[in-house]
């Protein structure tokens, strides 16, 4: 049963008739239990959102109420068992977890090269860099495009590591395909319907960051924007909300780790960098992320934060990076996961031709 | 003075110098001042906002404080007075109240001519339809595409009124040029900045409705990416953020009207409807945001709202817009306002062929 | 019909005979109604809210799903007209908008009669001034207490205008009833129940405050503490909520007061000041507030606020109140109601004897 | 210094002279410091809330910044090491872990008593129970009062635990402390300071919740008034705030934890089970808390939770407890702390007589 329309004690014998017969007329099964004071009448079918919509708004109708969640794809019910993807011959999702590092932009080879060095040495399997910065001023440093691009994937290759990157505009989704191991969605993105359908075109695994002011439900809907389009490899990250608590920059909902998994079959992960704002809070973040059952973390590192062009001021340096790296995996051994560490205890695979991983 | 630094009380002369060097470094001018416990060093000239953030981070530096807004061209302080545009001979801005109305999602010809015909009667000035619709279910309807936009310009013309409506990708910029006299900006793409950096090439409005979880201060810096570009003809609008109160589908916050007019000189709308998500409560807003001192509202209305393909719950009917274009007109003159009325008091200059207005 | 409670797709029929059983325990009725998929299963009777708490922990349930709401005495469906008490002679409620003004604090006998004095003539019906302030800071003035209260009354008097002062302790309930005419309840205080339990069993109007995080329904719910002592004389107050819209002290939602209004008879006044925090926006607010339909304003004024001991910023000058109140009593008519006007068209009836009006 | 009063770019001299006398006028010490294009003053003092309100609202002035914090005693800079406090001979705070852990309400001697057994088991060191529960409905069950206080009591010298138990009235301050070790204010009591002043004037430990909507700032506020009083004995609780994710009961502010204990040097709990609302939820977010370096967990756990009077979906099983505090224990100590094991490896000192521990 998808929705249930309650009727206003009010309602005449018309105005259920009417109800009746509109919810077959959407397509939908009517059940009509009458009760004491009220009438419920049970709607069930394909949900269309609109439906609930033009049933609401009926004469005698109190309020309509939908029972299954909007997404298919993305839900637990569709896929009971976690998904695990691989990238590169790294596992994701379920009890792997996977540290996520690098610069927040990449902004020269030599910082790129110094970070990546470092986050690999530390544990970090998959290597992050920005070469598409939204900004909120049209005045700040937007990245280098392509040519950060080509920086990242010489670095992912040097050091034997998976890349991902942000892309912001549906224009660029076949460039950053070009580059890139992985697509990252940032949360400004998040409901940006068109470069999700664009990415949900290919074969490479899309990271969609939970927007500011979106629910988790939306978040799944975005996810099955994605998954729509045939594209089965999406990774889900909660990175903090905009709440009134403006100590940190955002409020990182923890919460939502339990929950999604608890709805979706697909990976979570964690930015406690955008959350925190501030590199001493990100440790405390990550950790909290990872003991709530995170499948990994997104961290943002830099070798020489004062001089960053894009938030120096949330980056970890590596000295600290190591110690953190350190407390994660014995976190996650004691929620029963366990972090890839890339070229310690298993040398990966050799990579592969971009775009040939198999999903 | 762009910034002021405030040095921690244990901050060392060490420490001072090497935040005034940095500060030097970074092109800015210093001024230290010693106070009793602690010094503040001012750090003036052109502002980037990494500046900002790298300052933040050397040692001894408590607290970098910003003092000039980011934004520029849309600051009250680089344009004093009211900007008022012209599109199609209407002036919009200051005290010109203008009032947009017309279905959310163009659906059918047939529907389409009649909201507009009953709009145009109730005084509307500018005629809005969708398109384009961000729907945050890929399984809903999306909207008509160019077809929807054809059965716009046809339905302006037909009317005489400038039209409206919603670009959610920078590839349709070009289509939707050809087809309407206003680009609008949906809250969802208010930091989609590709798209604000390719409408503010071009030489029409643009109507930037704030994000679910946008500051004042980043709407305004969304309004700078346009008028970046060359495009000065930007229209704000409130349309309500996402907040605990759950009773309405997002928190109007009418005190954003005041607030920008006070921070800067462009026009600023209420949308009532989105807020509302409820058509009982759409007046109750409308006024509440023109007694407020918006320059305008931008209503939802719908001939058969419980048929709609989008949005029908809030979509005002025809007759009460009627009632509500009278209660407008009334509250706007209190505040020292005046309704744009079409095709009442003053007939429309003739209008010219698209792409043709001055701004 | 009180909850719906929504069986799991695989619940058993050992599922469900445990849930009605429970719900007859509960001294409930249940109703199953088998659908195609999914049972569902009303339970009518006298909602306890724990009943529902219950329920949603048995196995097999997905959901339970209130129906009605749990105020009762303070609902639309208990009293559908609107509430119209009397105080002193005044109507308040309904279509009748009274406009309550005074300093924040009192202060000094100067400054209040000052104040009281300027708001009387420029129309204001009420005088408000606390006596027991609430800070944030143990080191801020916290006001005059009982001196406080016996200038308040001393100035009602004197200037024939009912009054109105918060109260903050149980304890003081009875201090306060002897000098002020109307209890406000603040919205910190707006959850402290023993607070509403000892003025809900005095015969003085209680003006509640909506509380920085509180939904309607919890309001409301508020509202049913004092109401279910006997006391019927409520006013609600929408004062702004807290959210990460920070350029205002909070946000007011507007939208509160025609949802208030929808649900409950009892009348709704906004106070712009509070929401604002600066007096350069409490116009634009206060005029919102009377265009969505409240019921009278609660205004800050004072006639030096540079040296006010409380919240000088948002307190209105008395030459703009007088400004203020012309354009309020405009909106008002537009919207169908009439601001009381003391001491204009009417002499108020002569004041007696504290403690002696009817409600 | 204590504020920097930024002038308008547009301020006179005469403006900057009237500044510079309010400061002194204000009891505080100007340092003016002309820049290229505007003038800051610092205003060096004790510092006054309402001094920064005052000053914002002079002719030519542009901002007022706050350089240190409203409170003090409750602020690292005032006591730079951790505070640990003694109660009952259980060390709270720094690296020290206790969880509290028992119903919500005391519902009867016998739940009571197994839920007390069943967590001392555990591990848990100190106990907790509700006697006097705030709830939102009038018709809600609202605890068992004194009697509820004399149940607590036996069962904490049962099993040899302190106890903690909420005070909602000053009026009962004296009664609470007669029965339990500690006092617990609820975070809809936050505010109410004359409950705070109360127990300030006490010599019982005082367990604060933060409040649905108080940032940290307020937090501290509020352990300031008990500070204020005497009473050096304060632990905070973050609990969850209210924001527009409503997928949990409220939101886990985890970064709080490490914001808190930068900016002071009071122990910080966490309270997963409010902000869970849900039992499934509770380790998840007990387990974040203890990662982020909280100082202890007070967690709901109940035996029979489906048949509890008060939030029973939140309350963990005992047996579910066991394993969680298995968990805590060793996330505890990846992060350098270590969990008060009750009765397992140290036995307790003797209990004292209520009333006679040293701080």
């Amino acid at each position: 049963m998808d929705m249930i329309v309650v009727l206003k004690s009010s309602a005449t014998d018309v105005d259920e008739q009417r109800v009746v017969e509109r919810i077959r007329e959407l397509g939908l099964v009517p059940h009509s239990s009458r009760g004491e004071f009220r009438t419920i009448i049970g709607a069930i079918g394909d949900k269309t959102p609109q439906a609930c919509q033009q049933l609401e708004q009926l004469a005698g109708v109190d309020e309509v109420m939908a029972i299954t969640q909007p997404y298919k794809l993305a839900s637990r019910e569709f896929h009971e068992a976690d998904t695990i993807l691989d990238v590169c011959g790294i596992r994701i999702g379920g009890p792997h977890v996977n540290i996520i590092a690098g610069p927040c932009a990449i902004e020269s080879r030599e910082v790129l090269f110094d970070v990546a060095s470092a986050v690999k040495d530390a544990g970090a399997s998959i290597l992050r860099g920005g070469a598409y910065k939204p900004r909120s001023s049209p005045y700040s440093f937007s990245g280098l495009g392509e040519e950060g691009l080509k920086l990242l994937k010489e670095a992912g290759t040097a050091f034997s590591m998976p890349t991902i990157t942000e892309v912001v505009d549906p224009r660029d989704v076949e460039t950053v395909y070009e580059y890139a191991d992985m697509f990252q969605i940032g949360a400004r993105n998040m409901q940006n319907f068109n470069l999700l359908l664009e990415v949900g075109k290919t074969d490479k695994p899309v990271f969609i960051k939970r927007g500011l002011a979106a629910s988790v439900t939306e978040l799944l809907m975005s996810a099955e924007y994605v998954l729509s389009q045939g594209n089965h490899r999406v990774i889900l990250c909660e990175r903090g909300i905009r709440t009134f608590a403006e100590e940190t920059r955002f409020t990182l909902d923890v919460a939502a780790i339990p929950v999604i998994q608890e709805r979706s079959h697909l990976p979570v992960f964690v930015d406690p960098s955008h959350a925190a704002g501030k590199r001493d809070l990100v440790p405390a973040l990550a950790l909290a992320g990872i003991a709530a059952g995170a499948s990994g973390a997104i961290v943002e590192v830099h070798s020489c934060p004062e001089r960053a062009l894009c938030d120096g001021p949330q980056a970890v340096l590596p000295h600290n990076f190591v110690t953190l790296m350190g407390q994660i995996k014995q976190v996650a051994e004691i929620v029963g996961h366990r972090v890839t560490l890339w070229g310690r205890e298993e040398e990966p695979k050799p990579r592969p031709a971009v775009g040939g991983w198999a999903g």
